[in-house]
């Protein structure tokens, strides 16, 4: 559709991250004798679960294939380079309270109702901005989902808040799970996947070569991506790729075709040295 | 298995109410000319919903068969005579907040943590006991189901908690609901089912008679049942059932093998004047 002067791509998954992904295949069939050694890679499974995703796999199945100098994830980042990014973690925090018939309420205990003070923490939670190798980090903590209660007429004893946890990559893992049960004290807290951080490493050579090429002010990224995956087998990496990521996973995703054309452009310039 | 000196019968749906129902067809099958003029019905769904409610579709389809002077419900009452009952709602309590990705969550406004308040007033909420017609009604409102978010890294943008309020006989419907709006002033409020309570009507003449015939001293019935539908048609309705109502829907469920006897006898008793 036509959109402030601008062409844009819109639905699901535009952004999040068809876009980027339409980009690489393009250069990938276009440049046959790109100046640098590349590796393309596609996998599933990004953001479901640490077993499950396909970086993760391929790490383990065919560690070779990710021998390298420098990664470029293609997430969205409107067309800028972003470097690091958060470290993410889940965990199930959990009330048990006694089954009972709710015509006689008071027999039993109420999970669900157990469960106000967990919400009102989340609610009350002031997240910490936090500045890493000159980057500002945004933090986050929020409940993902809630569940609790068997039938319209029985007291429930059990409910489950699932949080997600985005820390800056100046905190390790086990400071944010920590913090975490800091937060949720007195309650059952089951962590359920996290992912470390990682920080910018932009000052490495090859990342600085990219930088120049491509053009630009590199910028912090705030969710965590599969950067961090790189950094942990101290390969320096960072996010470029076309659309908003404030849009991803949103009703109203949507991408403008001329960050498409700048990604492409910018990618272009680097692999074939032009 | 033997407790306490007795034979008990262990098992989910043993109080609520196979026994009850059990009692029914022996003495259904047994007693070819009983004194009065009964009709037995047995149905499903009792407590599900209004439309499901299998006594509420008779009423509809065949109310021939719905006229009385008097019913008897096989509800659990430890072998004891229990009068009217509590009415019942059910409700949806809604908060609405903006979808976005939970790495980026201050783009979004998370409906989990708007729902802190719900379970703070649930959690607050202090049930009245009420006298009516010389019997003692307890009330109650709790939460039965919560239900919000849709993915680990999405922060939710709709969360429910549904409620059930069981009021005493004396209040109407349409002041339950009333009440239940002003408890959750300022939220969504959706009414999802409601049933008027009953009086207790032990005063009528032929409810007389059956307390006779089967002894002991009548109490209030906190749950609602069917004796509200009976209430309905003009129709006084006690329950009497073997097993400890307490123990309905619970782990535990499990009826002395001595009460269902003793209902036999009871019921034995009025239907053959003996």
């Amino acid at each position: 559709v036509e959109e402030d002067g601008g062409t844009v791509l819109v639905g699901r998954g535009t952004v999040d991250m068809k876009a980027g992904v339409a980009v690489q295949l393009k250069l990938a069939a276009e440049i046959a004798e790109p100046v640098a050694d590349v590796t393309w890679i596609w996998y599933d499974h990004e953001e479901v679960g640490e077993d499950l995703n396909g970086l993760n796999r391929l790490l383990h199945e065919h560690p070779e294939q990710l021998r390298a100098d420098f990664a470029i994830l293609g997430e969205p980042t409107a067309a800028g380079i972003e470097g690091g990014c958060n470290g993410n973690l889940r965990a199930e925090i959990r009330t048990f309270g006694k089954r009972a018939h709710s015509a006689r309420s008071w027999v039993g205990v109420n999970a669900i109702h157990l469960a106000a003070p967990i919400l009102d923490r989340l609610a009350a939670y002031e997240a910490r901005s936090v500045e890493v190798d000159g980057l500002l980090y945004r933090e986050g903590l929020n409940a993902v989902t809630v569940t609790g209660g068997i039938a319209g007429n029985v007291i429930p004893d059990e409910c489950v808040v699932q949080v997600n946890h985005r820390f800056a990559p100046s905190r390790s893992p086990e400071e944010a799970v920590q913090h975490v049960r800091e937060v949720f004290e007195g309650f059952d807290v089951t962590i359920v996947d996290i992912a470390a951080g990682a920080r910018p490493g932009l000052d490495v050579p090859v990342a600085r070569a990219f930088v120049e090429a491509v053009g630009g002010e590199p910028r912090p990224k705030y969710g965590w991506t599969d950067v961090a995956r790189f950094s942990g087998l101290g390969i320096p990496a960072v996010n470029y790729g076309p659309g908003d990521p404030l849009l991803a996973h949103a009703d109203d995703e949507r991408v403008p075709v001329a960050q498409i054309h700048a990604v492409e452009a910018g990618l272009r310039a680097w692999l074939t040295g032009v």
